[in-house]
């Protein structure tokens, strides 16, 4: 039931930001709706591949489907009121990769992975989707902006491994690892905080 | 037997589609065959791998391989023959689409899954090779061209569940809905048929 | 242990080529973490999703994931060293393909896959991680840049099936198709060494 609530939320908020990144490069409604769908379930599918859950999880259960279609038709409806607030839109896709991330743990557990297998699956599930959206519609793909983006993941899902020695109730343990995904990139992006590059000197060579 | 053919003749379809975009891009032959396979198997594996079908179907059946490998070799003796024929060549592609629309909803409904999972099946199967097929050859993917593409797709697939509450015939119900897909396809190319975009104003702003 | 060992020698050679290519794309170090991953295990993912092998092996088996972790390190700390051998770096993806090429042909042979089948995994499994290392950092991919890359895993593969004819020691068979792979690109490489292009005349029209 918490599960399910939070993936269906994430789901919601990811298909939104698909919507309005397609409608943003003038797609028709077909094509919106394909990207509001490949955004929300593309980190799930790759996750469920990888561990061997099959048919993916959004196949068996239309719960999603019609929670994409209907978030696809609602954003196309009162588009032109979500582009006035294009400036704090990205907050659909924070939103979306801390409930996925705490989604992604939970398939790891539940298949007896290792933790780091798990915040590994955890970071893919949050970034996947987005990551896709990106190529398929030709902008620089989220992980790639100055801002934290796959950090905030890795950050959250070690947090909640972390605190699993002092807290018990998986729950809370869910919430605040979302959390702390969602703040870490708040913060990242309102002060335009980055971590410092690696490169060490200003020669480009090929190899 | 009626879908092993199906199945085939799209398999030829698309691999003469990817050596003409390859051999475009001044692949080496190795390269052509690559791309030759890639759009070939792409949509089908990705279909098989989200249901679950594993090893995947072409590595199951050497007639694909085969097929592939003789579509690839034909496409490129024939090369000259196959370049003067350009603008009418999209209609390789257009028959692949069609056909594997279809053989990607018989697998979902073999799966036992529902109509609408159905329908994305046929899309994936029929979009993702060319889609593939044009990101690693640096094209704008076929899905984003003007001319409708995916939603051929869907609406082929939709009709395919509609015409079910008249017609009983399998067989016949999985042709039509075939060339539902072509024929939208060739129209909107013929005429240069667009679906209205979604976009509203002029400004650009990124979030 | 034979393959143990050969697919961890793969793997570091892959982590530290992607180690080198996200820090000329100056990402943060989470980022490098993340493409060093990418490189490493791309190719056997493919392979395993496709062949039915899941949870894929690098989630099962901690000893990849903390030698993709040491290898990154490694890397990052003796990145200027590295630099200055960067003319000759292409070494590391160069034995990368070579021990991957042989890794992939052995999981197809287990799963009781053709002969050309097996080829195809093994060319999957080399070229797949560093594909999607370059497509996520923007760099043209590997299999499109002017030297032989795919073609040496695919005669190095074929060689493997045509020298056990004559051979029956799996593991020389291996070690010899390897070393096929590796010096068939070093040589194309030192020498520029491409196969001509099937493209016929200076016509660039699209279809």
């Amino acid at each position: 039931m918490f599960f399910q609530t939070i993936d269906i939320l994430g789901t919601i908020a990811f298909a939104i930001s698909g919507v309005l990144v397609a409608m943003n490069k003038r797609m028709d409604p077909f094509g919106v709706l394909i990207i509001a769908f490949v955004t929300a379930v593309g980190g799930g599918t790759l996750r469920d591949i990888m561990v061997g859950v099959e048919p993916v999880s959004w196949m068996r259960n239309m719960t999603f489907v019609y929670v994409i279609i209907g978030s696809a038709i609602f954003a196309v409806i009162f588009r032109n009121y979500l582009k006035h607030l294009r400036r704090s839109l990205f907050l659909f896709d924070t939103i979306g990769i801390g409930l996925y991330t705490v989604i992604g743990i939970e398939t790891g557990l539940v298949a007896g992975l290792h933790p780091i297998i798990c915040v590994a699956l955890g970071t893919m599930t949050a970034c996947f989707g987005g990551v896709t959206r990106d190529i398929l519609c030709n902008e620089i793909p989220v992980i790639f902006r100055k801002e934290i983006y796959a950090t905030a993941c890795i950050v959250g899902g070690l947090s909640y491994f972390l605190m699993r020695f002092f807290l018990k109730d998986e729950n809370y343990l869910f919430v605040i690892a979302g959390l702390v995904v969602i703040v870490i990139r708040l913060i990242a992006v309102r002060f335009q905080i980055s971590l410092p590059s690696l490169y060490t000197s200003e020669d480009s060579d090929k190899q």
